[in-house]
């Protein structure tokens, strides 16, 4: 389906977002897809892109959280497999593998993130984050407890839930148009002290 | 579990957040529940309704699209009973009555969408809506072509399936701070000729 | 489909029903469809009414029950919501606003009972109304002690089950011919003071 | 959870109810336990009665039916292997078998109707049953017409509809009560040229 | 679609599989049907058998085991039905009234596992074995809590899996090629005092 | 749980199973979890890989295939994926990266294989499986024409489906006992020219 929406040529981008990309490749090595794939329509892009900043960095936004970022990556690794999104899965998993130093954990927490090797207060966080995912209208007080009993906050439970939903939202998206991870991303992370990529 | 998340005051909110609200407020009479319950982060509100605006208002991202209005709050209400969600049920349901004219086709999408009094376009719209919301990485050529043969092209179904994600995320965050609409959007629409409200 | 069985004219029906009828009428101010929809065939007409008036009515059967109307027409609109039927959501909705005297209510029981606006005895009733609704064949003993500590004895629990079962079939019918409720059931009880109309 | 609502003595049921539990046992040598189950609330065991007669035995209503009496225990059985009641499979499975003259139907109906040995209109409408019974909102245009192939008209459908509407209704109750099928139940037909119980 | 795999004559068969196929004969009085649709494929069948035996009659493979041969049968039974298999349902459910003594229990295990006439060791059994049909990337500790509490062991344990799991593949293999059971199954054990068919 | 059900020693091992075992560290560089944690049962891993080589290396039987040894592959790592088995995801899909030569598809069937990079052929093959895997009960004769389209004859099909029958099993074991894949498969094959492992 990939040919129905055609990435779009980077120079006729509006300039803000061809910067933004830039920027990415210079760190990264590589664009990408996603920043590509939704250019198409600025407004949306510019929109994704500030929610996902102000969720996934939220120091740029003047917030701290006590999730740390492989926290962040391994929720959006979960929820992405639960949705079946192979960009998500196969982009944050070799985001998830570099912030946790941990070459294995991606495909742990994509094929069944109950047998991960992750921790206890992690593990509480994937299964909010799975309620939140697949049956939202079902969560309730215990839940809050729950995460409570690993020394997560309110603004904490937010972070999982506001996450969760937004890349429900990437993985959607990325389903119906067919986006395709970029090779690079398979292999990132996969042996030690690899360098932390865009994106 | 409301009260976990309070509202914020209005006086309290960065400028551009609160003059947003004060214009919805003058407009509509009220102020919708979700431009306090999200205020509480301003980054995250700032990037919502910027996502919100440019799939609900496309005109003002400079882009016209074959979907009407009644069309978009028709997705909305059909993708927020399928995630359970009250606030956008009865908030959005209030919408699409309006735009469409039709007091009685908030209630017929929100529980049976296959029997609403809507077109055969319509139909198709929701299906693929569903499909999207429910199980979009089976999405394949066959539904692309289904909504083809009612006239709609690429860039119709991306909007449909732009705003059932979009949606999506604001469904599991309304469920999860267990937001709660506000009294009058139950009302709304129902009786022939209301103006429309913002939200 | 409705027009595939067509609601048989008054005049045509025995006598008993059409007598029946012409009561709710009066009281109403309109016919509620069912029952004329279920009048081309009297002895099943005849058998549904008198099923339905023993649950719903029990003071008529020479019954007292611990449930109020409000509860009897909560669970209706409940295991209606779940089985998606259009009219008796929409119908027995109408009822339920009127009882508990709440215009909100029947909304928030279609779209997610769990964070209606109902009392925690109530909330129980439900859960115990989905499982008969959705999996009777799980239901236990601890299914009963959870109602029992809501001072619900075993007569209240088959009134629960019985309920939600018989509008089970009625949600199958309505679903089945396409029975499409009075426009009047939308509106009603939406407003302070409305009186109980029949149905 | 039987004891919860142990079955009344024969002698203490209002007349009617007795005079009909009479003649039962004597056609079919016993007394079947949904006869005496549900005899504890006089109002609804008559309308329950007075449903299935209507359903299962519809000349005694004056009305003839394309369905033969095999048909009908076939969707009975069918339904309540999909609603997993004992009661129904065992009882009405003892009748399918007595009537199709097939000792061997039963089973392969309650586990997998799909490779029963039936004929090519009985499985389009067990398909059918199915639908009613597992997703009746779904029903459209397509499944009369599967079923018109078949020489069923829409009276045989509404039957067909009714039938398992019914007995999920059945099925229900006799899951929530614990009712357990007489003994007697589990052996008839299995041999040829048994003659027909009651019930 | 049997025909598409026809059932071998057994005198074209490898001498080791018909020897045990003739055993197998005399000692119940008829050939069931897997043994001569596996056969079609000799490596398969050897392994297949090898590893039923070896889970089923442990005693031959040396190793003793806490399960008995009814509570095997019964696990076949429920797992067998939870995976819609006719052939399994039919031909170890034969061998459960047999083994239990209890003509009434295959029936009742095979609608309604938990309302089937067992101990409760059996019921904590059959919880598990289910777990393990449907769901085993769930299972975690409190699962093994649960069938300590009722005297099983890890050994007992990994017999629950093993056969629970070998039987989905034997579902799977006999739903697909369309076999069937031998009319003989049905009737076994369901009176009094049957000596045991081979299986 | 893998403490459970430790490893066992492998001289401890009866010698025709060290023996194969030895075969295959040789070969493979490294002892597949697999091979020792079946190990404490002899007889069964005797049957377990006696039925895996069967259907895995058929040559072996003399039997040949249509089935590329990558198509087999991708069977297996397609139903571990759908059954949540981690093992065999990672073990399996080390496997299908050496023997299609495609570093990238084992992710890609993984988490969606209706858009992996595999050829029309094979997308047929993975829908069969899938439906053997997760609704075998429902196989009719459509399914059958599906895969002759694409060239495929019933004795492919009988492959497909014992192949995805046989690691359903597999998966069940592995997740029970919470059996985890060798660091070594995670790298396997993600880049070219890699040799092929046993197991």
């Amino acid at each position: 389906m990939a040919e129905r929406y055609p990435l779009p040529d980077l120079n006729t981008l509006p300039e803000d977002i061809r910067d933004r990309i830039l920027q990415v490749q210079e760190k990264a090595g590589f664009i990408p897809n996603v920043f590509l794939a939704f250019a198409r329509r600025p407004a949306e892009w510019r929109a994704f892109f500030a929610y996902h900043d102000a969720l996934m960095e939220p120091e740029g936004a003047g917030r701290s959280s006590n999730l740390t970022k492989g926290d962040r990556e391994m929720i959006v690794t979960a929820t992405s497999s639960a949705n079946h999104c192979l960009y998500c899965v196969v982009a944050h998993g070799a985001l998830l593998r570099i912030y946790e130093k941990k070459p294995l954990v991606a495909d742990q927490v994509a094929v069944n993130w109950r047998k991960a090797d992750i921790s206890a207060r992690q593990h509480a966080m994937l299964e909010f984050a799975m309620k939140v995912c697949l049956a939202a209208h079902e969560i309730g007080e215990a839940d809050f407890e729950a995460l409570h009993a690993h020394g997560l906050d309110d603004e904490d439970i937010w972070d999982i839930a506001a996450i969760t939903a937004f890349f429900g939202l990437s993985n959607r998206m990325a389903n119906f148009t067919g986006m395709l991870p970029n090779p690079e991303f398979y292999l990132l992370g996969r042996t030690p002290r690899e360098k932390k990529p865009a994106g």
